[in-house]
This record gives structure tokens, C-alpha cells and sequence, in this order.
């Protein structure tokens, strides 16, 4: 074992430049070329069309709204700047690799006008500087404007790696400058904080780059002040003339600002606010090598994936506050489960790896990067999800553009900077993360490491990694053992490895002088699991859902003839994998043959004997391909008999 | 067979005079009692507290409201004139027997003050009259004026017969002269209907009273124009400058008026309305002998209850209309099914079965009777639900009031006229729809014929029933025979008569000469019934609910010490039935064994091993007595193993 194993908290692995890790003929080649194609120009058309970037015309008068403002106070266009900043994010992670002048003549576009928006004094958001000068920082609780901020100084930070230009930094760096004089904790500065966090962990990445002290007591400010009591919102909510009390949502639990993040031991409220604020404390723990926020976070970790995640890593049940209601509360047909947040439990559940490799961290990864998460996105690249229903009965159909667009752009940037996903390095260590055909390099302690993954994952399990690096060298590789796989095998060079004797964690570490052509060899079993939920979810008693590998099945209406709620899979029956290539690109599907419940000799709605059964075949699609054929039922949960 | 026993549509049963009816020691003595004693008195103490009656202080300025206008325009306050309406009603149907000087002082009071705020043409409304006089008459879509008025006449009719006294009357009289003056068929006056149905069947009330051929042909126009094309809400929308399409709840099927009521084919829309609308089509198609209407009703009670009814008698899933969505929809924990919707279908199916005697429409006016309407009170009379849940995690529980407080005054209306729904009669013919302990009078042609039940039903299934007459009469008595009842028996004076001869349409018709002390007895078995839901019914899919007789059952958490979500009940497990005499004024609980899904080997949310089952003792209670005890989970639909 190598002792970056365990990293100290200042430790942490670093993940690969996105830039420089590619994919060949396998999933991820596929949708990533999908959405770098046709996803990334297709929202830029969107945003046109739809007027969205008519709010960056600061010199014309704004035009009306679209929809009318909520209760809250918040309309969608409060933060249309931070559908910008995610959308050159998106396109900034494809532009090394695929230089496309067109994108970066728009991004540029963008950035062009948003400097030339920017108020003298830094301040940079173009509702309140077209609409309401005068209201800037007066409604942190309701109004998004740092998470606007936010998300255009993770744009910033992307276009800036991607093209090495500075100018789209230097604005936000000013506008962040603009917020260190307005915040913080020393007098004549208020003491407030966004409700929607995501500026915490932008400053971090700006911090990364700028190495700006500043710039990260920033975001620890943020955390630190967050959830502290007399609430800041209380107060600004009487300086605007309201009553505290007649807070929309009631709970600032809503924002998780209920109590300190220190103190909060259950994930509440808004679930992608939740993830962000949690993935920014993952960043503060590492860089301010601070275990109270660490232990903070294996606790909500902890409360998340063992009594609040739906099996898809779809979280937030609810629509009413778009996130967590009680605990273990997954209700399939009415589940929220926003693919914002399943994406940003996959930045959470990274940034935890990287400080403290463990595969329980990763497999949520790859839960919602094969599910919960990539079926926000069909497979034509252009349609979407904003919800992502455990079952349909055929009304949940996918849209070109929403209202609130959060999620696109979300997914887009999730899929864009794949890469850093797949491995990460810290001093003579190496992490292979997910198994992804193609290549990744990089840097250990000065030597150039590259990897090369044949493999057919997710459809098989076997995958073969070839290392090319000039000097043999001595250097620790962990190697993710799935937490869904019983029987692994690893070979390097031929040789097999016992992975009781080498694995903590979920990660096989090989310490050994590893040479240029040396190749691991490893075998997942990956046979069809019949998974059941903890007795407390109520929705899935009695229920079965199948997954082979990382991917979670349903069963769709267009392959069934008749509605999925229908069918009552027997406990014993077998079920065959195949792989069918002309499914939606190729995927593999599960077979078997169960019983359908028998309609035709009903009379009322109910009776005393229970509906006669007759065997049905069924067939069952991969979750994240659901809703791109004919529209109709759609079933994760399966009723077992 | 009489022939009475297939009314024409100009022929229908009479019910009877809820003032002839009396309960006495058994079910319904306990509930009338429980009604008369505690609900009225402290449904006025709670308008009287709550405010709700300052809105009938004419003289005075209007005070602020309680509560913010909803996106329709609609406040509560607008109809707060229902409350008085429907509350005045329940009051009145026990005047009678139960002379009460001070319930009817306060109603005195309340007629007064209606009395001198009606204005000089006859308009009677509270909040138009004191808030909004110059906007009377022009919004029917949202503001329910009609259906506020209606619930007056209703007050006002049952005020009348129970106390001969007509001031209430006479005002509402004008008041509907003056609708008559204002709405109609005829050039210069309005083709408007109020979207909330209700007005219809309290004018043909009004029509039984006074026989004046204005107030019928006023309830035909109103019922004959809902839903003409184009509509009337689109041209009073654009006479109030607004555009129809931004209509809040987008389609007038809301409020069935989406297309004449004669071509609709699927209930829909909010329930209430719905069921308000089919009572007053009821009552219309025998006053006008219009069998288009009596069709339309039909195919409409089909509709409902073969495609959208839950086991309780509850209707109307969704809380965003109040009311229906798709065929087959019937969630559990987020069902709606409104007290109010589930007795206005017991009116509806009520007066299905006095013009064609049929217990397909009683069985269901049983079932809302037993379940989904009494589901709606407490035990003890004065905590209320608006929404019934068919299952709890334990966040629902009752409430003293509510800021739209239409359930509590609907229920208790419906209790307090229980008579009428026991016995009708028309010609020589009496029908006994439901079983008892007590005595109803009838007159029957001229002949005063009285029948007095002995029974412990619902709890045990034998029915004495004996007659009281003066002189030997030639009588046809029509015996309701259960739909839910697989084995009666019935026996005349000891003999027994062969139920498959005489049964027609869910009746046993027996003519013959009847003399004074003659016996019927009627036996019914009653098993514990386990019931199964169609197979579209995806929420019920695996799952079981009790029953027995027309009692629906659930499990508490209060009972079983844990979530009843965690039962998984054998197919064959044995149940028993017993008494206990100390269960919230005594009820028959069922009891049986069956198996606990166990939680402490639980590691995550999800495994591939299914949880392990232990046996568990349960109690099931009867549905309507739920969240009467300590707070805690229920489940109607219970897992079937």
C-alpha cells in the first residue's frame, strides 16, 4: 500500500486534464461525441431562440418576462446568466481537444458582453443591473445572484484552462473582488451568503488557479457564516420591509442554512443546492485541511446513500421544494430526482474520492453517470429531462427546452469533462476510476503516464489497461473494484492477482516497477442482480428492479405492448442479457419471460380474487435510454410475484 | 314485481322525511348523536371564532382577508356564504326531533343579517355585496356567486320544512328571481353558468317546495347550456379584458364545461363539481322525464365506478384540480379524494337509485357512508380531513378547522339527513336501502306504514326488520340486497323465500298482503372479504385491502407498532373477525397473522437478497375510525406475500 492510499486531508488525488483523456469506440466515444456535436451548438441555438441572451443587451431596455415571477420572488430570468456560465463550461471542456472557432466565437460573444455589462464597481449580474440596480444584494435568500455568479466564474475558470484567454477571468475576477468588499466577516461588510450555494465551490476553483488567499477565505466565509444564527435572512428579510415568517418555503432547511453545515447530520432541503454546498465543502476540507467539515460530509454521504437515493442516484423526491422530504420517501411516479441534482451528487461523490479513495464514493459516480443523471439527456443530444421519473405511465416525455433550463447545460458540462472522471494521479499514485474504452495521461511526479482501456463497459465487464511511460518506474495503481461486482479477477502481465490481499476500500492498489507494454487485465462478473429496497421504502415493496453492472433497467411500454405495471416478474424466472446494436446505438438489453395480469375479465374495479396471470416475454432497456422511441408506460420497479 | 320496481323517469321513490327516522343503540344512533351533539354546536362556534361570520355584518367595512387571492381570484371568502348555507342545512335536519331554541337562534341570527344585506334587486352575496357591487355577475368561471347562493337555498329549503318558518325562504326566493331576471335563454339576459355546480340541484330542491315552474326551468337552462360551445367563460373572460387562454386551470373540463353534459362520456375535472353536476342532471332528468340525461348519468356512474373510484368510496386523486386525471389513477399516499367529493357522490348515487332502483348505486352510497365520507370526522365530532389518504407514513392528522372548511359541514349535513337515505317510497311500494337499528315512517299511498330495524349492522349481517301498520295492506317492500354479499338469506314470518326469484337489480321485491307485527329477517353472511384492484390500478399492484360488509378496514401503526407499510400478508392467512366494545365507541377489528419485513440487516438502501420475513400479529380497524389515536402510519392496500 502505498501511503497515498489513505490522503491526508491536504492530500488528494488530482483528476486527469479532461483535455487529455479520450474515448475510442466505446459508451462514453459515443455520447460524448453526442453532446460535443449536437448538444453544445443545439443549447447555444436554444438560448437564442429563446431570448435568453437577449438579457445580456445591456444597453436596451429589458423586455417583459416570459413567465410571471413566483411567490418567491424568483423569476427563471433572476438567473439566465448562469445557464451562460454552464454552457461555456459544456463547450469549454470539448475546445483542446476539438478546437471549434465557431463555439468560441459566441463564447467570446458572450463574454464581451458581459464585460462590457460589468458595473465599475465589479458587480456583474444582468437582472439586477438592467432591472433593479438599486436591489443588488438586498435578497440573498430568494433572488440566485452569486449562484449566477457562480456558475459564470466556473465558465470563466473552464474557457480560461481550455483557451489559456484571460479576459473572460479577469471580468469575474473583478466581479469576485467586488463580492470580497461587499462580504464577509469584518465590519461594515455584511455577513450574508447566497441560499443557492455553487459560488463556494467556483471560488475554489478560481482559487486553484489564481492561488488567491482571498479567494478561498471567500468561500470559507460562506460555509462557515452558513446556517449561523439570528439567521442573515431574517435580517435582510426586515430590512427589506417583510416578516421573517412569511418565508415562501417556510424552513431555510430549504437552502440548508437551518443550521451550521458542521452541526447538519440529515440532507435537506433543495437536493442540488445540497450537493453543491457539499461538494464545496469537500474542496474547504482539502484545501483548509479542515476534518470538521470532512466528517460533516461522510455524515451527509452517509444519510444521502443509505436513506435517500433512489437506486438511479436520482435524489430529492419531491417537487414541491425540488428535493428531500422524511427519510426514505422514493416515490417512483411522482419522483423529482432533477438530473441538476444527480449530476452534482456525481461532483460531490468525485470530489469525496479524491480526498479518501473509496469505491462508495465512485459507484454513486457511476450510478448517475449511467442513470439517474444520463437520462436527462436523450439520445439525440437535444432533448431532455428536467425529472426523472422511477415510473411513467406514459405522460413524462422528453423536451427540446424548458422554462428553467438548469439541467441541460448540466449534464452537457458532466459529460464534457469526462475525463477527470476516469483517473486522477496525486505524487507516484495513479486512480483508474472508470472503466471507459480509450486513453488517459498524466503527469506522476514528473513522468508522463499514459493508460489505454479496451474494454466493452458497461455491456462486459472484462477490460484490459495497457501503460505506456518511458522509464519503468516504480508507482502504486488503484484500480476501482465496483461495489456492485461479487467476483473480480486481476491480472498484470498474465499474472493473477489476488484482490482479497490488495484491495481496501474498493481499490486494488499494485505497487510494483511498472514498465512501458505492461498490461492489467481485469473480469467483472457481470451477471443480470435482481435488487430489492431497504424495507422502509414503502413505494418499492414487494418490487424488484433489475441491473447488470452499474446499469439499472426498466421496462418500457414500446417494447412490452401493454403497461410494465402490468407484469409480475417471479422470483425464480431467468433473465438473458444480450447485447442489441441496433438499439438506440447499441445497448445491452435483459430478456426473460414473467406473467402479465390478466385485464379482460374484470367487470368493476375490484374483486375478491386476484387477477389471473399469463406469461408475458419482457424485455428491459436500459434506464438512461428510456423515453427516446415511442411514447408510453415505463417501469424500474417491477412487481414480483 | 311491482312496477314501480322500474320507475319511468316520471316515476321515482320518495325518501323519506329524515325527521321520521330514528337511530336508535346501534351505528348510526352512535354517529347522529355524535353529530347532533357536539358537530353543530361547534361548526358555529368555529365560524363565529374563525371570523367567518364578520362577513355578514353588512353595515360595516370588509376587513382584511385572512388569506392571500388565489392565481384564479378566488379567496376562501368568497364563498364563506356555503358554509352558512350548509351548516344551516345540517342544523335543520334536526330541529325536528330535536327541538334546539338556541341552534335556532343563531340561525335566526344569521337569516336576519343575510336578510338585510340582500340588496333591493335580490342579489345575495356576501362578498360581492360589501367587497366588489360593480363586479357582480362578471367572472361565473372562478368566483362561485351561484354556488354560494345555491348552498343558501339548500340552507333555506331544509330550514323551512324543519320549522315551517319561510323568512329564510322568501330571501332566496328574490335572490333567485333575481338569477331568473338576470340569466336565461331569453335576449338581454345572460347565457352564463357558474363554473362550481350547485345551484341546479338546490333549484330543483326549491322547485319541490314551491312547485313554481321558473325555479325548474332555471335549473334545466343552467344544466342545458354548461358547456355550449363557444363558451361562455371565453366571451366573459374577454368582457373582463383578459385573454381565455391564460385561464389558470387551462381547460374547462374543470369544471365540466368543456362540452355539453349530455355528450360527455368521462367524468372529469374537479369532483365536487362533478358530482354536484350529476345530482342536479339526476334530479332533472325525472322532472323533465329527459332520458337523454338520465343516460348521460349512466354511462357517467360507470365511468366512475369502473374506472376512477378508490375501494373507500373516495374520488378525485389529485390535489392540483381537487379532482380526476387519467382512468385508473388511484395513488394511495397522495390520494385527494376529497370528504366533500365522497358525499357528494353518496347524493349522487342516492338519487340514481330512487329512479331506478338498483344497488349498484347504493353499494356505492353504502361504501361512502362507511368509508371515504365518515372518514372525514373524528370520533369525537369535531376534527375534520378534507383529503382521505388510503395510506400514511403518520404526517396526516386531523384538523379542528380549516381555512377552507367545506368537508365539515358537508358530512355533517349528510348524517343528520341519514334517514333519507334509509328508506324511500313511491306508490304501494317501499324500498329499505340500508340496514339500521331504528324505526322509519312512511306513507305509502295514504297509509301510514312504519318499520323498525333491529340490527348490529355493519358489524354483524342479520337484519330484523318488523312492520307497524293499522289495517292489512297490499304493499311491495323492496329489500336491498348487498352487493358486497355472497350468501343472504331471507325469511317472511318465519318462512323463507327464495332470494334468486324475487331479486332483481340488487332489491329482493316481496308483495303480498302485509299485516301489522308481520317479521322479516334478513341474514347476510359476512366474511372477511380480501379485495383486489384491477390490474391498470398500477399503485395497487401485489396488494390486498380488507373488507367486511360494507366496512373497508386499514392497519395503524398505533396497532402494530410499526409501519403497516412493513406487512406482507400471506395469501392464506387466516383472519378473524371480533367486537371490541372499547375501540373508540366499539367496532369489529380484524385480527390475523402475517409477516414482517425486517430491517436490522440492512447495511444500504438497496441489496440483491430480499428482506427477511418474520410473523407479525396485526389488527386491522375500519377505515372511517383512522387517525382518531396516537399519530402514526395506516395502509389500506396492504402487501400481499
Amino acid at each position: 500500500m502505498s501511503d497515498t492510499a489513505m490522503p491526508s486531508l491536504k492530500t488528494r488525488f488530482i483528476p486527469a486534464d479532461p483535455a487529455r483523456v479520450t474515448f475510442t469506440g466505446g459508451f462514453w466515444d459515443s455520447w460524448t461525441r453526442t453532446v460535443r456535436e449536437v448538444t453544445i451548438p443545439t443549447q447555444h441555438q436554444r438560448l437564442e431562440e429563446e431570448g435568453f441572451l437577449e438579457v445580456l443587451d445591456f444597453g436596451k431596455p429589458p423586455g417583459p418576462l416570459a413567465r410571471p415571477i413566483q411567490p418567491s420572488g424568483l423569476s427563471m430570468q433572476h438567473f439566465f446568466d448562469s445557464d451562460f456560465g454552464k454552457w461555456i463550461e459544456a463547450a469549454s471542456y470539448t475546445l483542446k481537444t476539438h478546437p471549434n472557432p465557431e463555439i468560441e466565437a459566441k463564447i467570446d460573444a458572450i463574454v464581451e458582453k458581459l464585460e462590457q455589462g460589468q458595473m465599475a464597481d465589479g458587480y456583474l449580474n444582468s437582472w439586477f443591473i438592467r432591472r433593479e440596480p438599486d436591489k443588488r444584494w438586498t435578497n440573498l435568500r430568494d433572488l440566485h445572484e452569486m449562484y449566477s455568479m457562480g456558475h459564470l466564474l466556473e465558465g470563466a475558470v473552464a474557457y480560461f484552462q481550455a483557451t489559456g484567454k484571460r479576459r473572460f477571468l479577469d471580468v469575474m475576477i473583478r466581479a469576485v473582488d467586488h463580492i470580497i468588499d461587499t462580504f464577509g466577516p469584518e465590519p461594515g461588510k455584511l455577513r450574508g451568503y447566497d441560499a443557492h450555494e455553487e459560488i463556494e465551490l467556483a471560488l475554489v476553483k478560481l482559487y486553484r488557479v489564481t492561488r488567491d488567499p482571498r479567494h478561498l477565505a471567500l468561500a470559507t466565509f460562506f460555509i462557515d457564516e452558513r446556517g449561523q444564527m439570528p439567521s442573515y435572512y431574517d435580517e435582510e428579510a426586515r430590512r427589506r420591509g417583510e416578516n421573517p415568517a412569511d418565508y415562501v418555503y417556510q424552513t431555510y432547511a430549504y437552502s440548508q442554512a437551518h443550521r451550521p453545515v458542521r452541526e447538519q447530520t440529515q440532507v435537506v432541503g433543495h437536493a442540488v443546492r445540497a450537493m453543491y454546498l457539499l461538494s464545496a465543502m469537500v474542496d474547504l476540507a482539502h484545501e483548509n485541511d479542515d476534518p470538521t467539515l470532512k466528517a460533516a460530509c461522510d455524515r451527509l454521504f452517509a444519510n444521502l446513500v443509505e436513506r435517500q437515493l433512489y437506486v438511479t442516484g436520482g435524489l430529492g423526491p419531491s417537487a414541491s421544494n425540488e428535493g428531500f422530504t422524511r427519510e426514505f420517501d422514493l416515490p417512483n411516479e411522482t419522483a423529482y430526482a432533477e438530473t441538476c441534482a444527480a449530476v452534482a451528487l456525481g461532483f460531490f461523490a468525485h470530489r469525496m474520492a479524491q480526498l479518501d479513495l473509496d469505491s462508495r464514493y465512485t459507484d454513486r459516480l457511476e450510478t448517475v453517470l449511467y442513470n439517474g443523471a444520463l437520462s436527462g439527456i436523450s439520445r439525440d443530444g437535444e432533448h431532455y429531462f428536467y425529472e426523472n421519473v422511477l415510473e411513467s405511465h406514459g405522460q413524462n416525455r422528453r423536451w427540446k427546452w424548458h422554462y428553467c433550463p438548469c439541467c441541460p447545460t448540466n449534464i452537457a458540462r458532466m459529460i464534457t469533462s469526462l475525463g477527470q472522471y476516469v483517473y486522477s494521479a496525486a505524487g507516484d499514485a495513479l486512480a483508474v476510476h472508470l472503466y471507459a474504452a480509450g486513453t488517459g495521461e498524466l503527469e506522476l511526479d514528473g513522468r508522463l503516464v499514459r493508460l489505454t482501456q479496451e474494454t466493452r463497459y458497461p455491456w462486459e465487464g472484462d477490460v484490459a489497461i495497457r501503460l505506456t511511460l518511458e522509464n519503468p518506474a516504480e508507482l502504486t495503481l488503484h484500480l476501482r473494484i465496483p461495489g456492485w461486482c461479487r467476483q473480480a479477477r486481476l491480472t498484470v502481465n498474465g499474472e493473477a492477482v489476488d484482490l482479497a490481499t490488495v484491495t481496501e476500500k474498493g481499490y486494488a492498489a499494485i505497487r510494483r516497477l511498472w514498465a512501458n507494454g505492461d498490461e492489467i487485465r481485469l473480469g467483472f462478473d457481470m451477471p443480470v442482480d435482481r435488487l430489492y429496497a431497504h424495507p422502509a421504502v414503502s413505494e418499492d415493496a414487494g418490487r424488484v428492479a433489475l441491473s447488470r453492472g452499474p446499469v439499472v433497467y426498466c421496462v418500457e411500454e414500446v417494447d412490452l405492448g401493454t403497461e410494465p405495471q402490468r407484469l409480475r416478474l417471479p422470483a425464480d424466472a431467468p433473465i438473458q442479457a444480450q447485447f442489441e446494436p441496433d438499439l438506440l446505438g447499441g445497448a445491452t438489453v435483459l430478456t426473460g419471460e414473467a406473467l402479465e395480469a390478466q385485464a379482460a375479465d374484470w367487470a368493476g374495479l375490484y374483486r375478491t380474487a386476484p387477477p389471473a396471470l399469463k406469461p408475458r416475454r419482457f424485455k428491459a432497456v436500459p434506464y438512461h435510454l428510456w423515453a427516446n422511441r415511442e411514447a408510453g408506460a415505463m417501469l424500474v420497479w417491477l412487481n414480483e410475484k
